[in-house]
């Protein structure tokens, strides 16, 4: 007999509530920020084939589901709290579950994140979150607050995920171990939430990168009304990364999509107080440019000398 | 040139900020229930194809997707806040568009609930909202707390939506009119928010009817350790379900579906004071039976004779 829509919940999703006052099986879950936090939440849709390689182990996939929302709440500089599962799916895999379900639920363990609700469905692999966390009042990290004369800081490294799908499109060859690694960038993104946590009150904007460094500057630069020079030499790497064109280096760099690093800013007499945020979190943080009055952005290799722009960032609907 | 995602939002879905301290697009939208209040939410998501035809007038289907969200806060005595939005689309279709969000947010609008956030992708046409709502702390209503003795009710009528479903199947054949309040019942379909919140401090239980009264109300039954007796003649049904005969009568008041009414139980000596919450409502409200220690539903006619239920209830992964 088919695994029925109740019991899947039941077996694989259900768990006793701990801090939200009512847990998985109510018609709605109940949630009760502490006094004088206010609660943020996000909600993001991966789709197979779009966001999500079929091939992809679905532990990964419940691992990354998870990643990208509590990404959000990283740039927000809320704590986890809990977080709802809408899935549909073509049928009732026992063995797909049990990955997914493992994967996503150590993730949100680790972050103290608690499954309180979802539904569930047939239909295409669909995968939908929402997520929410606390943060004091009035604290939160916002993509408008960026002032002239303010660092600009990039968590991390870029680029890893962009490049493990150009292997995986065929547009460039890696060795098995290097394919390896990269491929990890790219299905099992580190949510950066211990240090958008710790960048309240210091950072004067943040945002997450998903969909491409210049596409999230970008708006990080709209809402705050300001231009940026951006040092593309100084973007953080790594060896893999490091090891290719120089082009292909700058293309998954800037362009790239799906990093999940925090893009932030703060005034440049906190870089103090920013260095040692990054080292409290235990992530690497490196000062990639700075915020000008004017707007646009400007791109300078170590020399200072300009760089030509000719990437553009990640859009559902143009791409 | 085509609509792109970020244009895509700020066209059909952007609107001011009012009570969400945030509006659309931060990474995280922010929300601060007020004093001694508890956060509700729940999250639907439906799949073209399986929840809804792909001849739905867009302005319906938007109706529809925030309407069956809606029904759960109210099931819990939740007052509506604030929703988000995620959207996979095959494309940016602007007539679509246009339609869908029409509906969506006038539903919004009449209940105070504002669009603060959400994601969209291309894909297949895949709608999941996530709906917030207020409650006072320690007063939603839940599925567990129906007792022996209790009055059972339903709000509304039932059966209507299926009874379209039906006749869109082709199982049976239905005048013009008919077929549209039928369908109009199918694809508007009215969250009884108003009731659930005259409910508070009254209902023992409740929850809403979505899969059909008899799986509804074993979910009920189960959560607090009761039974019931169901008097299938006290169903309320309209007019054109009562003029179907009684074999298709008992199907969709039993088994129907989306008829997104409330499932409630009350103390017997409250019956008048369920009566004034539904007239404070402007929802009528019928006594369908009684909550009984011994475990099991017990369906009975009019004259108390024992009836057969053969009728199931909707699981999306056993049908």
């Amino acid at each position: 007999m088919p695994l029925g829509e109740f019991d899947l919940i039941a077996r694989f999703f259900s768990r006793p509530a701990r801090r939200a006052a009512l847990g998985v099986g109510d018609d709605c879950a109940l949630l009760a920020p502490a006094p004088g936090m206010q609660l943020a939440t996000s909600c993001d849709m991966l789709v197979e084939g779009r966001h999500f390689l079929s091939t992809v182990a679905p532990e990964r996939l419940g691992h990354k589901a998870l990643a990208v929302n509590l990404s959000d709440l990283a740039a927000c500089g809320a704590a986890p709290l809990a977080f709802t599962l809408a899935l549909s799916m073509p049928n009732a895999d026992e063995a797909w579950l049990e990955g997914f379900s493992r994967g996503l639920l150590a993730l949100a363990d680790a972050h103290g994140c608690e499954l309180v609700g979802g539904d569930t469905t047939r239909g295409p692999l669909v995968i939908c979150i929402s997520v929410f966390g606390e943060v004091p009042a009035g604290q939160a990290l916002l993509r408008s607050g960026a002032r002239a004369g303010d660092g600009l800081y990039v968590s991390g490294t870029l680029g890893d995920a962009r490049l493990a799908l150009e292997a995986v499109r065929g547009t460039l060859e890696l060795a098995g171990e290097t394919f390896a690694q990269v491929r990890r960038a790219m299905e099992l993104p580190q949510p950066r939430v211990a240090l958008g946590v710790a960048l309240r009150g210091l950072a004067t904007s943040a945002i997450d990168i998903s969909d491409g460094l210049l596409g999230d500057l970008a708006h990080l630069l709209r809402r705050s009304g300001v231009g940026a020079r951006l040092d593309v030499d100084a973007l953080p790497r790594s060896a893999q990364l490091a090891a290719q064109p120089l082009a292909v280096q700058r293309e998954c760099l800037l362009a790239g999509g799906d990093d999940y690093e925090l893009l932030f800013t703060a005034p440049a007499d906190r870089a103090g107080a920013v260095r040692d945020a990054a080292a409290a979190a235990g992530v690497a943080v490196t000062r990639i440019g700075a915020i000008e009055a004017e707007p646009g952005l400007r791109l300078v290799d170590a020399d200072g000398r300009a760089v030509a722009a000719t990437w553009g960032s990640f859009d559902h609907f143009r791409t």
